[in-house]
C-alpha cells in the first residue's frame, strides 16, 4: 500500500569525476522501481542514430531561447556553444503518472533545480576520499596538467557543497550507492510530508 | 563506507492493535542490520524464567522513582501498580557503539522520548484502514463491548497523532512494513545532517 503515489523527482549529482553516470546506469539495472530517464533537451546536431525524444530533445537555438524566457527549463547550460536542459513539463507528467524521475546533473544544475522543485530529493555523490578523486580526474584522458588542475580546483569546491543536499551518498562501491539510493527512494515515499494527507483520507472514520 | 557510524534510535509507534509487536518482530528477523532491543526497567516481580537484564532490569519502586526524578528514564508508564520504562544510559551507550536500538511503545512513551532524543527517527505503524484495526481490537478477547469500545476512542486519538512522526508505513502486511523500516534506517544514516561533519573530515584536503 503506497501512501504517496506521486512519483519523486530524484536528483543524483556531486563533483566532475565521482561516477554519477555509472551510479545512475547501476540504480537503472535494480529491479523493482518504476525509475525513469529525464530526457534532456539540446540545441546540438542529432549524431547519427539519435533518436529526437530518445536521446534529446533536438530543437533550435530559438526554441531553447524561448522555453527559458517563458521559465518553461527546470535547469540549462549552455557548453561550447550549445544549449543542454531539462524541460520542466515532461518531468511533471512523469511524476503525476508515478514515475520516480531521475536526474543526474552537475551541482550547477541542481541548484537551479533546487530553486523551482522544493520537494525533489537531493542526492551529493561524494568519492571515499579526496586522493581518489584526482586520481579518477587524472586518469580520465592525455589533457595538459594545466586542464586537469583546473578540474581538480573545481571538484575542489563543488565538494564543499555537500551540505546544500538532503543525502551523501559515498560512491565506494557502485552496487553500495546504487543500493543506498533505492533505501532512499523508499523512505523518502514513507515520509510524513508526503503521506499525511492520504492517510488521514484512508483513516477518515465514517 | 559509513558516513554515520553512530547508531539510530528508531521508535516504532502506532494505535493499539496495530501490530507493533509483530512489526518489530519481523524486523529483527532481517539479515545484515546491527539492531538491538531496548531492554526496559520495571518494578513488577520477575517471573519464573526471567532473567535481571534480558527480559527486563527489575528494580524496586523506590529505585525507579529516583531515577525519574533524576532524569534517566527516556520514557516511562504506571500500569496497574507497576512501573515500566526505559533506560536513558544503557540507550546512550549501544547508540554509541553503532547499534541501532529499537524502541517499540505506545504513542504516548514516543511523546516523552520526542522531548529527550531529538535526532531519534520516529516511525508511525498505520493500519490499512480503520475498519481492519477496529477489528483487530475486537478480535483480541472476550472482553465486554464498553471495554472494546473505550480501546476503539484511545485508537482514534492515537491515528491522528501520525503527523507528530518522521514516517508512516502502513501495516498492509509485516514484511513490507518491516522491509520499508530498513529502507528507513539505510536512508536516516546517508541523511546529510547525519554524515556532513565525518564527510568534510574525510575529504579534507591535506
Amino acid at each position: 500500500m503506497k501512501l504517496d503515489d506521486k512519483g519523486l523527482l530524484i536528483v543524483i549529482s556531486g563533483p566532475s569525476g565521482v561516477g554519477k553516470g555509472t551510479v545512475r546506469s547501476a540504480l537503472f539495472e535494480m529491479e523493482g522501481h518504476d525509475l525513469v530517464y529525464s530526457i534532456s533537451m539540446t540545441t546540438r546536431a542529432p549524431r547519427k542514430n539519435e533518436v529526437n525524444g530518445r536521446e534529446y530533445y533536438f530543437v533550435s537555438k530559438e526554441e531553447f531561447l524561448k522555453n527559458i524566457e517563458e521559465g518553461k527549463m527546470l535547469e540549462y547550460a549552455e557548453f561550447v556553444n550549445h544549449y543542454y536542459g531539462t524541460p520542466l513539463e515532461t518531468v511533471q507528467k512523469q511524476l503525476e503518472l508515478g514515475k520516480e524521475v531521475v536526474l543526474e546533473i552537475d551541482v550547477q544544475g541542481a541548484n537551479q533545480v533546487r530553486e523551482k522543485m522544493k520537494d525533489a530529493v537531493f542526492i551529493f555523490i561524494a568519492p571515499p576520499s579526496f586522493e581518489e578523486l584526482i586520481n579518477r580526474l587524472k586518469s580520465r584522458g592525455t589533457e595538459p596538467i594545466s586542464v586537469i588542475n583546473e578540474r581538480v580546483n573545481k571538484a575542489k569546491r563543488e565538494i564543499d557543497l555537500a551540505y546544500m543536499y538532503d543525502y551523501i551518498v559515498v560512491n565506494d562501491t557502485v552496487e553500495n550507492a546504487a543500493d543506498k539510493i533505492i533505501a532512499i527512494i523508499r523512505a523518502e515515499h514513507a515520509k510524513v510530508e508526503r503521506t499525511i494527507r492520504k492517510y488521514k483520507e484512508m483513516l477518515e472514520v465514517k
